[in-house]
């Protein structure tokens, strides 16, 4: 397929590489444009905007931080929406809210582009890897079309239903449970602190319980206090709980464990803790337990 | 060792039965004598009273339900306190509220008994095939006396301090962290349900994401609203929160998912649920989303 | 002064009604025609639209729902926007978003024209008497020109800020003071109606402690459960929270309470209670509780 | 009457010179002798100990902390039980738990004692003043008898059952709606302070809509932060709250946000600040937002 990829961060990086490797054409895009070049030097061609990039494409991958970076290559000066061919397929693989994936279904219906929502499960080494979780919801006859590109990037393709916002839902549930039991881990961990038993001690327990790697792996760095650089920005764990709250909203779902991780993300902002990776939520428990002087600790 | 063993419940009756595989003498005593025929069948000796089961013992392993059930046959008529040889070792193994251990050491080390607190992490299952595993806390002196004891009847020892309420907050802070898994499942299966998707599709996810048992496990019996007969009661799964709450408080720990969990299982008991499994307490969740009439559902 | 007012709901006919005693020369739009009757009657002049409303005016006043009633009637067919000539004053009393007010601001600023933001506390009763308490924020030439039209609504006017969105704020905020009220009373209740008390019983005796007519009034509405017709549906309640969070977020200051109240307001949606008033939030307390099975009462 | 009164703190005292004021014959006794001084001054009688200030009364006041000094003075070395005359009365004002209360109406009724729970709600200037609001519970005989001390205390007798635990379900719910209001305070004030707006300017507003004493009087105190030295200790709001919460268990009533202000204590205790105001449970939603560092201002 010839196959347009706008976004090439940490995550698309590994998600267009693996593209390459299955035998696609690809033309790719980036706001920054040195992020291009190993691509390039892997046979992709570089493009001078998202319009230029979606020329005569089957599909066009996006792997972009939220709804704005999306509208933005969409809809904004030389953006792709216009200039993508009738019949073409687009793919989006962001986490995006509810909303905004119906309204992009709409318009690409309208506009008579074919639409699959396919966020991924997986850190930067498994998109590297070709090992994503692909989460995929869309009409039958796109969703077939457009299985090369999941069997590319993923080990295990997961389809949820017609509406490609149910793809979303899935996605920000996912990442709910995720950080439901970083909260879980910051409050069992502030309580093991102040008895006087090691965090990393109780781990082991816990692992011994769960036998879970991602309890092994953020139990670790929260028990070692390994916030920086971000795996994955607090910044971005706060705008996933927005939009799980607002799927809550539309669904009329009460979540309260979902608004008191919102809570906790709202606290590390205030205490400057913004680029921390996502798992310094459970600095809110220490810091309320007396285990933490927020000003100091959080810079 | 010549062992005397109180509480012959599912989890007690599989740890006895270790300890006699084992090679250890064993005096048994239950409140509901039935259950000790096959522990004699086996070779265990029968009492009648807790204080004639532990005369001339080298230790005392309790496995009941609660601080009263402990209070009761330590403390109540024919107790095994009282008779408890000096320099002999009770080993707890129930899960107790710290206040209460804290208690039961004073009282024992006033006595001239050795105590070491020993709760367990395992299902029944578990606890007959020797699986367990066993936190434990106390004078080194008296844990290593009592090392072939945890070596019977689990496959794991952790020791986690030397006073031995320390292995009561870690047993409840293992619990917490499922009741809280608990939570999050709950959440967003009434999000899932109400979106229009299967709960068990979202667990094949979430199970490729997690890899845990743990998950796998409680994620089924959710989704399948397998709650009764009870693997642990909800009335036992509020009794622990009660106790990680007052563990919170005597540390000056706030836990606000505690204080979620624990409303959740008020809500339970209002509805009729005590008997249910503690993992009905994910159908508060599905009730305030309207999933859910509580009359007919709970009864 | 010649003031057009747009929007003659409860709370927008009585504003208006004082705005023509008080001398003015009024227009008059509204969406249902019949409404404009009783105003015309008085003396105001009806419009066919909202641009025809605002010809040549001085003021333009609007008191609608929400953020999307005030787009539509501002940015929408025939919308009073590009018809509000130059130098005249847009003073908007809805409850809206802090974000759309923002947006306002700069829309009107552009335009060249000026704009006040007005919210008001009070029920339709105190509106029909002209003693509003009106929340002003907005460049302190525009909030003076438009002091005329705050004296004829109101009895008390606070100027809390010239950034007009302020004025939204502190009206959210005012608002989530009387719903955390009502959470604490629907708790309170529950627990009384549970222990065996009356709660028109607990009520004097809070009466007797707060002495404050907010409490008074919602006290019994709540006890005798007269929640229908509604004086402020929980769906105006659940939208005001939604700002309430969305302000907490911009200012990152957690608002657990907050949170709290907006997930009443979604198990509430969820049991089919959208056009309850507000002050049916505190069912769910008792649904949880058990005292109310929420498919038969909600109905 | 002949009256033991047993606690002169700031409470007591005011309330014991009212039954003097009354015409009562009174013995009074402090474990601080020096606080009887005023008293006797008066005309009351000294005693030495509990025993000794209830020989030959027709009833007993107890004005204290809490369950433990009840249990002291009632139950200790010298203590008021043993030597109550059988058919006086015990009237217990303070604010107790309920299965504390559930207690002593036994212990008295199967030693011939009559028992009136009488919690009451006012300052220590209202006690001083003969003001108080008195929440009473108990067999109606009893009840009668006591009521020439309620009507010297009080200035309202509220009569709320003849189960003497109801009083102090009421007295502890009266507790919570001030502790609700509180942190729907705090969480205000940090939303106002970070959006630009003056707490005591949002405060004139709130009082314009709720027109309550007890908002005038604790807006004033937490927009100024007179938190010492407290009026009533943070210590003792704690020890309340727990109280509401073993009585939302007993009656299976989930109080989220009694969970929530719980919580706020908690981590109030964590930065120290037991011995401030429970009005400062406030500061915790400021810490969150980032406006307060805890160790410094706490200490």
């Amino acid at each position: 397929m010839k196959i347009a990829f706008l976004g090439l961060g940490r995550m698309g990086s590994g998600m267009a590489q693996n593209l390459l490797r299955a035998g696609h054409e690809l033309v790719v895009y980036n706001r920054t444009p040195e992020r291009m070049q190993p691509l390039v030097a892997q046979g992709a061609k570089p493009a001078a905007s998202p319009a230029e990039a979606v020329q005569g494409v089957d599909a066009l991958v996006t792997m972009l931080a939220d709804d704005a970076a999306v509208e933005t290559v969409l809809f904004g000066a030389n953006g792709a929406f216009a200039a993508l061919p009738a019949g073409a397929i687009h793919v989006s693989s962001s986490t995006l809210s509810e909303a905004f994936v119906v309204r992009l279904a709409e318009e690409h219906a309208r506009a008579g582009h074919g639409f699959v929502s396919a966020p991924v499960f997986g850190r930067p080494e498994a998109a590297a890897a070709g090992k994503l979780r692909v989460v995929v919801a869309g009409t039958p006859q796109f969703v077939e079309c457009a299985r090369p590109i999941f069997e590319a990037i993923g080990e295990a393709v997961h389809v949820v239903g017609t509406q490609p916002q149910l793809a979303n839902v899935v996605k920000l549930a996912g990442n709910f449970m995720i950080m439901a039991l970083l909260e879980a881990l910051g409050e069992s961990y502030a309580l093991m602190r102040k008895a006087g038993i090691e965090p990393l001690q109780f781990l082991e327990i816990i692992n011994g319980l769960f036998r879970s790697p991602v309890y092994e792996n953020y139990g670790r760095i929260v028990a070692e206090e390994r916030f920086s650089p971000a795996g994955f920005a607090a910044k971005l764990g706060l705008k996933d709980m927005r939009f799980v709250l607002a799927s809550a909203e539309r669904a009329a779902a009460p979540m309260p464990l979902a608004s008191l991780v919102r809570d906790r993300f709202l606290a590390l902002m205030a205490q400057g803790g913004e680029a921390l990776d996502w798992a310094a939520l459970t600095r809110i428990a220490a810091m309320e337990a007396g285990l933490l002087s927020p000003s100091k600790d959080a810079s």
